[in-house]
């Protein structure tokens, strides 16, 4: 591939940015190389959605549904729709409108429309704060340890430490956010925001109590930080009962919501969105007075506009469905809480509690919806591990210390059950049972 | 809009990220703002492509194409093009392999498939390369003064400074470089890189010579930094004749190729790549060896993958085209070409000159292709003048001093001409002088 016998400019890797040497960016490389190398392992280790319901012709119908949205319904013509879906284009982008209209229907918010940014995925909106929010090397975030990798590593991008917050079994402790608020201003430090998925969280599956979310605004404002809410989960719950997103019981202003259309629609079209009402103080006459025009401001030098189709693809879907994600993901989430309910059935069968009445070694949390669930394994659960289980015992899962920066989750190890069957959940977790018999014999 | 009663959260523009109070991040805000009051001025201001030969059909015609090529020609069959376009994507990309054929055919360079990363446009891969190559802030970027505002933008917000090389007739002053690279040194700095974009440059419209691409390969290999090439521009020549792009001259991979489709297909689809090929030292065994693998870690935090939907819209246009975007462009091509012989002839008409023999007071560069050309006029041409321009003349067009952040280019302006017709142009024209006369009377 490479000829060895040419001149060749070398760089090290110690002369690049400090991230590619920080094991968060390649925390996955890992479980890739191990899919690759055990195609016939039973993997739960894959956080995609769902992907039968995919069709390549849907694409068509929802590109020819918006552009018909865009000439008839928003009066544009032609020859703007032309213009619209070709040229560089707004950097705050297309689906603001209907944008406002599902986040009423779905999650009970009064956005405007003015406050939204269209972004290449939730992962670029959490770029854009993440870098506004960095003045200097005072700034940094709050984030439950274990928190999404994502976010870890556009924090790592973008040079923003992440102070870790404990958790319980009702996710982020929120009295620990108020502790560690309170030391990292000893030491000087400027703690701006605090990052939360309060619903069926990645890694831990677990979800925050309308209390919780209540005393989390509470602290927000007391200690005036912003929250940064992720909520790529709420619609997949197991019993049909949705908790309130923080940001629409956020009277204050204090939440900047992030959306996302990779679990809803599909990922590889990377749409997603924030919304952040904020006003920004300081600003020139000419500039709009919100977060979200500083926010766009910086999109306008990262991406410049989210890509025209892809938003043309996902607003065809949102104009299939009166807006209503939650009604055009009533199949998936069927396929989640089956097998969710799979997982905990199958667990229950393969690690059944000792008959000695003596506590059990291997326990598992509960969760309420969504694509994740812990198991606490009586043994490190390391990358050796891993491998082991995969090419011993045909079994990829995720190990909890890699959500984990500063150490932690060390004996646990995430289940995702997105993409399975409730028979191939029901084999892998056979097979999970198996690896733990060997590891505890 | 925003209710004033309601509390509200506040945040003060000085504890947000420096960019955003830097002029370069607005400097086009005036200009759309402009365009907006002023809708029936002629505006040179635009910098988009032409776009009369857009037609939202050919979206679907390039995605069918695109999809049976996966399915048939790259043998992936129904279910995997199916995860292909709709699961999170593969980082480098879906089209390494038709880029590869494309790079052959039109830039005569013999590219490695895995030294290539499709972006979300251009824009991406110049932060990639940003934030790659800062370790902290002894590291600088070189780039002629003016340089294309997106790449300076970028700089800011990744905290890199970019140190101005002066530019001649013939665009970057490869003397210049060298000596402003020592001088960076004995300041203590780090040059890591130098930017240019040889062909038809923005602002400037400048190219450089046969002999100037060789001088600035052997000052970045004497000097040991890389090139950043960025080539959106050159199938866009007057003549028919083209020079070698600096890539396929680069026989010790100095060069970081980036190219685009914003000009060539649309820019509203957001896709562009990087061909970087040097080596890098010091990597884990399970890493690729190559720059291009280290960046593509990068956009793993930073947008996942490229569109899908996009890259499928952009592969089904090089399908349609035997990857030859030379073939796929010669309409607009022509077009460019009409433009810039309209603005030509129309300053010679508009700017005859003075009968007495003594020297013009207005002046332009002649310009051997692409969308932009130059005049030096008799007076400042700052905001206030292009106010004045727009509303009493007519006639919007570009400050340069928009493109020299340390100061320059103060009674010059940019002429766009990529969306104009010919009549347009010289009605435009026809008001600039009107314009020149008016404030030199």
């Amino acid at each position: 591939m490479i000829t060895e016998s040419a001149p060749r400019t070398t760089v090290d890797l110690g002369d690049l940015h400090g991230s590619l040497s920080d094991p968060v960016l390649s925390s996955m490389t890992l479980l890739n190389e191990l899919a690759g190398r055990f195609p016939k392992a039973v993997s739960f280790s894959a956080g995609r959605p769902y992907e039968e319901f995919y069709d390549p012709l849907q694409l068509h119908d929802h590109l020819e549904r918006f552009r018909k949205y865009l000439e008839v319904e928003r009066g544009l013509g032609p020859d703007r729709v032309r213009t619209a879906l070709f040229q560089y284009g707004h950097t705050k982008g297309l689906l603001t409108d209907l944008l406002v209209r599902h986040l009423a229907v779905d999650e009970g918010v009064d956005a405007l429309p003015e406050s939204i940014v269209v972004t290449t995925g939730c992962q670029e909106a959490m770029i854009l704060l993440l870098r506004a929010l960095r003045t200097g090397d005072e700034d940094v975030i709050l984030a439950p340890a274990p928190t999404y990798v994502g976010f870890l590593g556009a924090a790592r991008l973008m040079d923003m430490p992440v102070l870790p917050v404990s958790e319980g079994a009702g996710g982020i402790d929120v009295e620990d956010l108020a502790v560690q608020i309170a030391r990292a201003r000893e030491r000087g430090l400027r703690p701006r925001a605090c990052y939360v998925v309060p619903d069926f969280a990645n890694p831990s599956g677990l979800s925050m109590s309308l209390a919780d979310r209540r005393r989390l605004l509470e602290v927000a404002e007391r200690e005036d930080i912003l929250v940064i809410e992720d909520n790529p989960y709420s619609l997949f719950n197991a019993d049909g009962h949705r908790l309130p997103t923080l940001k629409s019981l956020d009277t204050t202003r204090r939440v900047v919501y992030v959306g996302s259309f990779a679990k809803t629609v599909f990922p590889g079209a990377r749409v997603g969105y924030l919304v952040a009402d904020q006003r920004v103080a300081g600003t020139d006459p000419g500039e709009g007075p919100l977060l979200a025009d500083q926010l766009a401001k910086l999109k306008s030098m990262l991406t410049l506009n989210t890509s025209t189709v892809s938003q043309a693809v996902i607003g065809g879907k949102l104009l299939a469905n009166d807006c209503s994600m939650a009604r055009a993901t009533e199949r998936e989430a069927q396929v989640y809480r089956r097998n969710l309910a799979a997982v905990m059935a199958g667990l229950d069968r393969h690690f059944p509690a000792p008959d000695d009445g003596s506590r059990p070694r291997t326990t598992w949390n509960v969760p309420g919806g969504g694509m994740f669930a812990v198991l606490s394994l009586p043994f490190e659960a390391d990358d050796a591990m891993l491998e082991y289980s995969a090419s011993r015992f045909g079994v990829l899962w995720t190990p909890m210390r890699y959500f984990y920066p500063d150490g932690g989750g060390t004996r646990q190890i995430r289940l995702s059950f997105s993409v399975l069957t409730p028979a191939q959940i029901d084999e892998g977790l056979s097979r999970l049972a198996a690896l733990v018999r060997d590891r505890t014999a």
